[in-house]
């Protein structure tokens, strides 16, 4: 996968998304939105979907350094983890804070999107 | 800028976001997430930033054509724009789609992008 790195894991859906708030929190980052996918697609669009969560994760910290450093970066805050549901399977995907810098040129910012691939990659392992 | 496209306009801050919130409403985008940076901040870091939203607009066709073409996009959704306060000034941006394609590598995708590119830039032409 080209911008994030996936898991298949041993839970329901519901459990995974629990599973993945709490190894977040042991890596200093909040869940500030959550998106029911499944839900809105239901009510806009009349369609069904899978179970599909899109959850924005924070690191206070790292969100103000790269805050400071481009005032700009919010266009690409926060850091979206899915939890979704397919052949009665569960699945887990963070995004790679890496291919950020695919589209920003900036070295302040560099150090911490690899130290927050390094957190974000521990957090999928332990789910 | 290399991902988004960015304006200084001459409302304040508050009403910045409800005319960004308006235009987008008359391209087809709705408003799933509302983070407020400023209070975020000062609530986990305790330190002072300026007036920042960041806002989660989603196409609901879009977005359900997107997730059909590539089930992980959900790690690039929703598409963000920002409304900040700097020097007494109100400055809006909208995340450039194509942008996303230069991590992404799906032709059924790319369309997508260019229209919804084609509607923010209206968006924010018009605020």
């Amino acid at each position: 996968m080209q911008y994030g790195f996936s898991k298949t894991v041993n839970l329901s859906f519901e459990a995974a998304i629990e599973r993945v708030t709490e190894e977040l929190k042991k890596e200093g980052f909040g869940v500030l939105t959550t998106i029911d996918v499944r839900a809105t697609l239901k009510k806009k669009l009349d369609v069904d979907f899978p179970k599909y969560v899109i959850l924005g994760a924070c690191n206070p910290p790292f969100a103000h350094k790269t805050l400071q450093a481009d005032p700009q970066i919010g266009l690409l805050l926060p850091c979206n983890l899915i939890v979704y549901e397919k052949d009665g399977k569960s699945f887990v995907s963070a995004f790679d804070p890496m291919a950020m810098m695919k589209v920003v040129d900036n070295d302040l910012i560099k150090p911490i999107a690899e130290e927050m691939k390094r957190r974000l990659e521990r957090v999928v392992a332990a789910v």
